[in-house]
């Protein structure tokens, strides 16, 4: 076996553990991850599982950054290429309820998950949950006030103000998803969506 | 030791398990409860931590039980003599945000923490938590429902779907003090509820 050979198949067995370890904390949170599970399910040694990684806790942590990549793929990268302003906006909000409804991760949106799971907490992983979180209502917010200045939007409107309501709107539908199963939730949603950003 | 005072013993360490727990909870989740931590901060054994109870699964409930009824108690019990209505409304949401910004929990509201913890799992505790969830976003749209009836809110509004955009707000705020600790989550929650709490 070729040393390149052996690199892949190292990167397919580490991508591999962060899919299933992803999966697993979108149910049962980062720190509800167990490795023996892991192993188990992979049919790996618990070591087989952490070594890759070093820790648990940088295995927790490429699960993060595994929850943003997917979010990004998902969400932004099909409307990264409109024109900065209005449009994108609502074509990202709309991206990020669809998101929710049809969440890939088994316990629903794992970024939310994880966010609520380490707000109270300090260190590495909660930096990282909460840059992405913060990175994302940047960009909302960003296209905002493009909006507002092309007069897209209302020029009362508060752009990081818009992307704190817009955020809460989508934590309600999450929360309407996973927790009541209320089939109303993307209904609301929308409708505050739209009244949100209707144009100026 | 007559058996009322150990009645009322008992009934006291029970109640002060509840209290740690809780503040354990709030920060570490519910499923991060851990029975020997309480035991050596309470100094008492682990059968002494969840004999009481009978199962951790009773304390985790406790718990749960205890946050509804602190939220209760801060939230919505100083408000419930007002008519129903609008300005019921409004001050439930007032109350709401306020006790979000002076969390009695040292990781935030236990519920927020809860409710997203156990969305995708299955049984009691997920059951007890929705149920708290549920029947507070009911009464606020019940309040609402009254307002629109009685012409204080205009007659477009959707009372379950203004719950749900509240909830969001709540949700929202609740990111903005524990996770990103910005300091603006107050005022732009409370603008965005002037808005739609606004009267006919």
């Amino acid at each position: 076996m070729s040393p390149r050979r052996t690199a892949t198949q190292a990167q397919e067995t580490r991508s591999q553990i962060v899919d299933e370890a992803a999966a697993q904390a979108s149910v049962e949170g980062l720190e509800g991850l167990t490795i023996g599970h892991l192993a188990t399910w992979l049919g790996l040694s618990k070591a087989g599982v952490v070594g890759p990684f070093g820790s648990k806790e940088q295995l927790q942590l490429a699960v993060v950054r595994r929850g943003a990549e997917v979010f990004r793929q998902q969400v932004w990268d099909p409307v990264a290429e409109l024109p900065a302003g209005r449009r994108r906006l609502v074509a990202a909000c709309e991206r990020w309820m669809e998101y929710l409804e049809r969440c890939p991760f088994p316990g629903g949106c794992l970024m939310t998950t994880a966010s609520v799971e380490w707000d109270a907490r300090q260190g590495a992983i909660r930096d990282a949950v909460a840059g992405a979180q913060r990175l994302w209502l940047a960009t909302l917010a960003a296209d905002a006030e493009v909006a507002v200045r092309a007069g897209e939007l209302p020029p009362g409107v508060d752009p990081r103000g818009l992307a704190f309501e817009i955020a809460g709107i989508a934590m309600s539908l999450n929360q309407a998803v996973q927790l009541f199963g209320d089939a109303n939730g993307g209904r609301y949603a929308r409708r505050a969506l739209e009244r949100l950003t209707a144009p100026a």
